[in-house]
C-alpha cells in the first residue's frame, strides 16, 4: 500500500495517517506499507518512506503531531501527472492507495483510480478527509477543522478579554476562501453576554463595505467596543474577493493568495478608521497558526480523525471496493457519530458551504444551530473567570 | 488599598490582582479592597469596584483567566493626573496603592509616592511587575514573559512543521518594541537539527535589508525552507523602525504602531520576493493572541506572578515601605527564583534589553546561554514526533 498527505495540514492530519498504517499492519494482504513524501509529488518523483519499519512508539508520537508528517503538496496533477503516478503505482506493484486531502485529493484519487480501471489493475484506492475548511461533500464535518475551530474560539476568548481591557475595534481575519465554517466558529468564545466576536462575517454572504463600517458603530456605540471575525474569503456582490484589490499573487491553482499576508486585516483596520471616529482599530491575521498550533487539538476530532484512516484500510481489505470515509452525525441530543462509505465522485470536486440556517439573517452573525452543531466537536474550551464588579461608591 | 492594571494585557496579570488581593485579606489594617477599573483611569474618574467582596471562587477563577480583569490603559499621566490622582486617593483614604504594570507604570507609582511624601500623607506604594517585553530592571525575567514566550515557541513548533509540510519562506512578526526576548523564545521551538526558526532578528542589532535577504538565501540553500523570527521592533542603522516607511499611526506615548497591523511582515515577505527567486514566502504577525491565549499559560510564570502580587501586599503591610517585587534567579543548575524589594526608581523609566551574551554574532540568531536561560522559566514544550523516514529503494 502506498499512503501520501496532500493540502494544508490540520493539527490532526497525522491521526489519519497513523491509523491507516496501524490498521495495516494487522492485515497480511498488505506486505509493504509505503509513505509517499509531499503527496503525489514524492509518487512521481518515487520518493517514498517505508512506514513498515518505524516504531509503534515513533507512531503514537507522530500521531500526537500537527501539520503533515509525510509532508504535503499544492499540486494539481495533470492528466499526465496520473498516467505517470498509474504507471509508478503498477511499478511498485502499489495495490492500495490512499490520499488524505480535500476534496482536490479526492479528485486525484479518483482519477488514478479511473486510469487502473481502465488498465484493468486491481488498484484499491481510498480518499481519507482533512480540511479545516470544512467544506466536503457527505461529511457532517470534516478532520481538522473541529481543531482548528478550537484555536479560533481559543484564541477569540483571549482576543475578547484584550479588547475588553483595552477597548477599541480589533478585527481578526480567519481562514476560509469559499466556507466560513472556521470563521464562524469565533462564536464559540462567548461567555458573557457582551462578549465578542460582535460581528463574524462568513463568504457565504456577500461583504458591503459599507455596511460593515455602519455594523461596527452600532456595536461600538453600544458596547464601547468591537471584536470582528472575518472569512479571508470575503467577497463583494459580485464574488470579487475584497483582498483582491491588495494582493496580485495567485497559487498554483489560480487563486488569489489569502493566507501569510495581513493585507486584508489592514484593509478593513483602514475602512473603520475613515469611515467612523473610532481612533483604536487594530487588526490581526491568525495565519497558519490555526491549521498547525500543537497540543490544543479537540479530543473528538483526534478520535475521529483516526478512526477515518483506520477505516479507510479496513474498507478496502474487506473487498474490491473504493471510496471515501464519509463522518455523519447521528439525530438526539448526544453528540454520536457514524462513518460511512461513499463513493471518490461524491466528495470530489465540489465543495459546500455553510447552511442557510447557521447565518443569521443581516450577514454578520451566525444561530444557535451553528453553535449547537459545533459546540461537542471542538469540545469543552478553557473557563473565563470575570469580577461580579461591586461598584465602590463615588465620594 | 487600592490596585489597578496597566499595559498590555498578560496570560498571568490575573495572578498578581489575585494574589495581592489574597495575601490583603489577611491584614486587618487593610479595610477595604477597591480595584480601579482600567488603570489610573478608574482613578480619575473614581470609577472603582470593591474586591473584597468577591467570591473566593471568582477570584480563582479570575486568576486564572488571561488579560487584565479590571480593565488596562495606555494612559501616561501628566503632572496636574498625578497631583488629582493623589487627591483622589486622600478623599478615599487610601493608605496601600498597588499598580500592576511595566516601566511606565513604576514611574507613574513613584510620582504618586512622591507627592505623599510632599504632602506627609502616609502612603505605601508599590509597584508589582508584569511585562511579556521581559524589559525591567533588576529583574532575571518579569511575569508574563514565560506565558508569551511559551505561545512563540509553541507556534514556531507548529509553524515549523507547517512550512516542513509545505516548503517556502516563513517569516513570523513577534511583539517586541526594543527587547528582542519574546521574539527570542521562537528558538525554544527547535526540536530536530533542521528545525526553524533558522533565523532569529531583535532590535537590539540593526537590520540590514540586503544582509537579511542574504541570510534568507544562505538558509534556503541548505534546507529547502526558510522560518524567520522577527521582532516587531527592528530597526536600521540609524534606529528608524523598518516598519516606520508603512504606517503613521502613532500611540498616546508618541511610539508609531507596531501591533495589531500585519504590514511589517509584509514588507519583509516583499523584500524576500523582490531579492531572491523564492517563489513562495508568507508572514504572519503573531499580534495580540501571544499575550492573551488561553489555557496554555507557563507554570512557573502563574506561581511566580502570584508571588510578587503577594509579597507586594507583604512588603507594604510589614512597614512603612515602597517599591517594587523583582525576581531574581539563584546560581547553579537547578531553576530557583527568589524575590526582593526594590526602589520605584530602580525600576522605573529605563527598561533593560537582552545582553550581548545572548545573541550570537551575526546578529541572526540566539545563543545556548539565551536557551539555558529562558527554558526553564517557559516549561516543557510538547513532544513532536518525527518519522525515521527509511528510504524505500527506487525501481
Amino acid at each position: 500500500m502506498l499512503i501520501a498527505q496532500s493540502g494544508g495540514p490540520t493539527m490532526v492530519i497525522n491521526q489519519s495517517l497513523i491509523g491507516a498504517v496501524l490498521e495495516a499492519k494487522k492485515h497480511k494482504e498488505i506486505t509493504k506499507i509505503y509513505g509517499s513524501l509531499h503527496g503525489i509529488k514524492g509518487v512521481l518523483e518515487e520518493n517514498m518512506i517505508d512506514l513498515g519499519r518505524e516504531t509503534a512508539q515513533t507512531l503514537e508520537a507522530v500521531a500526537q503531531t500537527p501539520s503533515s508528517g509525510l509532508g504535503s503538496v499544492r499540486k494539481k496533477p495533470t492528466p499526465e501527472d496520473c498516467a505517470k503516478i498509474f504507471a509508478i503505482l503498477q511499478k511498485y506493484n502499489i495495490r492500495y492507495f490512499f490520499y488524505i486531502g480535500g476534496n482536490d485529493s479526492a479528485e486525484t484519487t479518483h482519477i488514478i483510480n479511473e486510469e487502473a480501471k481502465k488498465a484493468n489493475y486491481e488498484l484499491r484506492c481510498f480518499h481519507i478527509p482533512k480540511t479545516i475548511d470544512n467544506d466536503l461533500r457527505e461529511n457532517d464535518h470534516t478532520p481538522g477543522f473541529a481543531s482548528g475551530a478550537r484555536f479560533v474560539a481559543m484564541s477569540f476568548m483571549g482576543d475578547n478579554l484584550d479588547n475588553r481591557a483595552l477597548p477599541g475595534v480589533k478585527i481578526n481575519v480567519i481562514m476560509g476562501r469559499h466556507a466560513g465554517f472556521l470563521t464562524a466558529a469565533a462564536a464559540l468564545a462567548r461567555v458573557y453576554p457582551d462578549d465578542g466576536p460582535h460581528l463574524i462575517y462568513v463568504p457565504e454572504r456577500p461583504f458591503h463595505i459599507e455596511q460593515f463600517a455602519a455594523d461596527v458603530k452600532e456595536v461600538y456605540a453600544k458596547y464601547k467596543r468591537c471584536v470582528v471575525a472575518v472569512s479571508e474569503g470575503i467577497s463583494d456582490a459580485d464574488g470579487t474577493p475584497i483582498a483582491a484589490a491588495y494582493t496580485k499573487e495567485v497559487d498554483s491553482h489560480g487563486n488569489v493568495q489569502l493566507s501569510g499576508t495581513g493585507a486584508l486585516g489592514d484593509l478593513l483596520a483602514n475602512i473603520v478608521k475613515q469611515k467612523t471616529e473610532i481612533s483604536r482599530v487594530r487588526a490581526d491575521t491568525f495565519g497558519y497558526l490555526q491549521r498547525s498550533f500543537p497540543a490544543i487539538a479537540s479530543t473528538a476530532d483526534s478520535k475521529e480523525a483516526r478512526e477515518v484512516g483506520r477505516l479507510a484500510v479496513k474498507f478496502s481489505t474487506s473487498s474490491d471496493v473504493d471510496g471515501s470515509v464519509a463522518i455523519k452525525r447521528k439525530p438526539g441530543k448526544k453528540y454520536k457519530v457514524y462513518f460511512e462509505r461513499t463513493e471518490l465522485k461524491n466528495v470530489a470536486k465540489e465543495t459546500r458551504h455553510m447552511p442557510d440556517e447557521f447565518i443569521n439573517k443581516a450577514g454578520n452573525d451566525v444561530t444557535k444551530a451553528f453553535i449547537a452543531y459545533a459546540k461537542p466537536i471542538v469540545g469543552d474550551l478553557p473557563k473565563i473567570g470575570r469580577f461580579k464588579g461591586y461598584p465602590v461608591k463615588k465620594k
